[in-house]
């Protein structure tokens, strides 16, 4: 990843490299894919659109790509169609899926982190699975990987991290991180260099306390080195069970 | 670790309660071992030496002790005759080894703290191959071990550590870490309480500034939360091969 090729370009082609690297080292999309991406309208999301687009001619392998973004009754504010545009020109289709997470609150229940997600999660598996799609991408990087690795292990004592791969056992679904190899400052240098504004509104309950908190401290810890962060990610990767051989 | 027992325990209690489960978990002391506890005069390896010696009686097995300090050509102003009266309280033999680590330096070499701890661990391992020990005890303690995982985590990019037990393959000896549970500060309170004084030299070439940097960062990290320590250590212990099955 430090190879001459990559010091001299530009911070697209990085990106685009780096996410290619995952794809075929970790088999995430196959020939006839129908995929899934899960945009948010922020940069990671949106980035990760765009790539998928532009190695559509690289992977030789075709695959289908389509977009959702859940929006929800404590967050309407989303440019919905800057993002619907944008995904227009890379060619592809966007849908909107409205989910009433605080309609749907128990009597005496209050909002929270763990509530949101699993709400948003299986109205997206639903949605892939309704129609025919059989991966879903996240836009998680390697900074959030590495924060998961270190949150699992200071809070459960285990070592564990989210994987690239992820094959569901009850349904015909698969989650896949193509951006599991691009660092957050990465994403944020091609957001800016390809123009890509960020088109997500904040969430109004704010960044989970306690991942805000492990990433500054797992700042501070590594010096916010690059190349310290990559040795911890070889590491880590290695605990990610590679199901699908290279491609 | 954090039962009933353990929170109204005093101090020494906690160290030997710990020390004899990292003995039997991790099978480190068997019956008819001769073991040589390599002391420098420090907190750990001062409690190290009293916490076998208070075992004797609780373990149910035999086991010889004899400890080694080696001294050496740019540090002698050791108390040793204050560490020597108080290992004989203790029934523990003391012999004084002296290695002269700068004089063995080839010409145009400087000092550095590789040279010296590879100079002071092949003098221990001979000399307990020479006077028959099977077993070399070292001071190390849970957060020495954190540290070691950390630094080998971020400069290696690898899930590694000092293990509790090691077994040489080319010298019939093995080393053995009887205070892998206990944290640091159980360390200084036990010897505080049991009016342990310090009574070796401090390294004129100063402590290991990477490890000094990692400790810092881990306190930091971790809050330094024993609760966070131990989660941690939990998920460490476990790339310990337990070689021996617990006794």
């Amino acid at each position: 990843m430090s190879n001459r090729f990559l010091r001299r370009a530009s911070v697209h082609d990085i990106v685009q490299k780096l996410s290619a690297k995952a794809v075929l080292e970790h088999g995430l999309i196959e020939e006839g894919d129908r995929i899934l991406i899960a945009v948010s309208g922020g940069k990671d999301s949106t980035v990760l659109a765009w790539v998928l687009s532009a190695l559509r001619p690289v992977l030789k392998r075709r695959y289908e790509l389509a977009a959702v973004h859940i929006s929800s009754d404590f967050c309407a504010c989303c440019k919905q169609s800057v993002l619907k545009d944008r995904l227009a020109q890379w060619d592809i289709p966007f849908t909107d899926l409205f989910v009433p997470i605080i309609g749907r609150l128990k009597e005496g229940r209050s909002m929270n982190c763990y509530w949101c997600s699993t709400q948003r999660r299986s109205e997206l598996l639903n949605f892939a699975v309704e129609n025919q799609y059989n991966k879903i991408a996240l836009g998680h990087h390697l900074d959030d990987i590495l924060e998961t690795f270190f949150m699992n292990l200071m809070a459960k004592g285990e070592f564990s991290t989210m994987p690239l791969f992820l094959a569901y056992r009850n349904y015909p679904v698969s989650l896949i991180r193509p951006l599991g190899f691009v660092e957050e400052a990465q994403i944020i240098a091609c957001a800016d260099a390809k123009g890509i504004l960020k088109a997500a509104c904040t969430c109004p309950y704010g960044l989970n306390s306690e991942r805000r908190r492990i990433r500054a401290r797992l700042a501070d810890f590594t010096d916010n080195s690059s190349a310290v962060k990559r040795r911890i990610f070889n590491a880590v990767e290695q605990l990610m069970p590679k199901i699908h051989p290279p491609l």
